[in-house]
């Protein structure tokens, strides 16, 4: 993968060094850019700062070691309708698990997620999902549970689709990753999901591998079991990367302010006012869920209503509100 | 940076492809391959370590994006005597900032610091420690905080040999992180050192960007100050990477088990105990610092005893001991 990714970079280094001497013009007439993005303003804005960051000697021009760019996962990256695809995992690891739990049959949450009850899920609060994450995420080690994550991905499949879950990553924001890739930008996943739910899957599916994954994490701890090292997952929350973590998160784990962010929730709003107000040139992008079609058009009324500031201060902050609806030709890979 | 990184790999990529294809014996006669080292076992066990897990096709043959390795810093990349040149750095900062601190004239460990009493600062323990920590490395803005430690590694002088800190690296062992790199290993330090003390100088002095430096840190809060976002950080311990904090670290921030491990004291035992435990083709490696002549002879007595577990169990748990006496023609650069 890396091998991969290593070549075609070298190879696209040299184009995008040409390219990018000739400016955007170059770029927008490049049909092999974003193919899957609609010729709109959104595309356009984004190819603008692309070619602009690029261009040697042009007076935005960022060297490459600062080329950081920051991407949400759940409804940025895939899809995270009708509920977040770690939350489907978790509850299928409760069912999975329920045998060895008989208690579970009258202790919440574990009750109504084996009742099938999701406001009764939702009842149990911050506290229900705690146990709930304590129960399906902690208590092996860091490579039983990677498979356990692996093997869930095979098997599992969206309610909606009867697809993998993978099968529900947006097209244009893989495309968007590879484009920002091929002009020597380093991407990184910020998310709020755990990050070892995503890194086993990640550099398969999004070509961004485990050590650019930030996320929510739980503690673990280094031990010898039967003289053999392992981590071992912990019942207890480390990290929790979303709204004001994911500036800490960043800071943490990459250790430069990005020049690049893209969300959708107003669990991103702090990752892109910290990403922009930056010196130089910036761009922060918000994907609008608005595609009742061929997705589900949700917004203001969902995430907990989490959606509103950043939707509305998008404008006069300069951040690109991408329309599914209307920007994106096609939503998932063929 | 990152260019002239990404430039050197494209070129070296292909000669390693050709040099690992035909094997050891291709290194060896290469006389370019860390020249500061003594062509000794030490050097050959190295450069055998490379060439197997890079010749395609072989029995050791490592995919290259899982080439990982990790190497800790004090003791290890640059010298660590007389004191571990952050505490240096603490000790500055008192003296600067005493003038604002009456109270440091009659409170521990600041009293001690400011008498020069070294002694009266150790009696202070974990908590006089914490205490300094918490008055020279917090209460600032990340960004400020990284101005400080630029300003004082351009300024402070080591106290034997009147330079700068950067000129105690040690040479032999960049010239192996080089080779590394050559070889499309991936690169990472962790360190029990401060994570935001190292990342604004391992680039320049190592080549190692912030993204790949993993260490201990404190927490941080993100916070509007007079409408501008910034990243406070605060006088709360976060994450030691030290002893059985280090293979925690690697998990947490890289995600994938290294292959090779570098360390210099029992701190990095744990460490290199991980990841010589993984299976396949593996490498552990100790500094070991016995030269009075141009470092220092310190070990067992050292590190609070801190070195002699990896020292005895090196042999049989097949990990390399490199003497700095023997092995290494420089130690520092020219």
């Amino acid at each position: 993968m890396f091998q991969v990714t290593r070549r075609s970079a070298m190879k696209i280094a040299a184009l995008a060094a040409a390219a990018s001497s000739m400016g955007q013009a170059a770029f927008a007439a490049e049909p092999s850019i974003l193919p899957s993005w609609v010729d709109g303003d959104a595309k356009a804005r984004i190819i603008d700062f692309v070619s602009a960051t690029t261009t040697e000697g042009g007076p935005d021009f960022v060297e490459p070691a600062d080329r950081v760019a920051v991407f949400d996962n759940d409804g940025t990256l895939w899809g995270e309708q009708p509920m977040y695809v770690q939350l489907a995992f978790a509850l299928d690891r409760v069912k999975q698990l329920a045998p060895q739990h008989s208690e579970w049959q009258t202790t919440e949450p574990f009750k109504s997620v084996l009742a099938g009850d999701m406001a009764g899920v939702a009842a149990s609060g911050e506290r229900g999902l705690i146990e709930l994450v304590a129960a399906t995420h902690a208590g092996m080690s860091t490579e039983e549970f990677e498979r356990i994550v692996s093997d869930w991905m095979e098997s599992a499949r969206h309610p909606a689709s009867g697809k993998p879950y993978t099968a529900h990553i947006f097209k244009p924001m893989v495309e968007l990753i590879d484009y920002l890739k091929s002009n020597q930008f380093e991407v990184f996943i910020v998310s709020g999901g755990g990050v070892e739910f995503m890194r086993p899957w990640t550099e398969r599916v999004y070509g961004i591998p485990p050590q650019n994954v930030v996320g929510s994490s739980i503690k673990t701890r280094y031990e010898l079991r039967d003289g053999v090292p392992a981590i071992m997952r912990l019942p207890e929350i480390d990290f929790i990367d979303d709204g004001l973590g994911k500036p800490v998160g960043i800071n943490k784990f990459i250790g430069r302010r990005p020049i690049a962010a893209f969300g959708n929730s107003d669990g991103d709003f702090e990752m892109l006012e910290w990403t922009t107000a930056g010196p130089g040139r910036r761009f922060g992008l918000i994907v609008h869920h608005d595609d009742a079609e061929r997705e589900k058009a949700y917004d203001r009324d969902s995430h907990f209503g989490r959606l509103a500031r950043g939707l509305d201060e998008a404008p006069a902050r300069g951040w690109t509100v991408v329309s599914i609806k209307d920007d994106w030709k096609l939503v998932y890979p063929e």
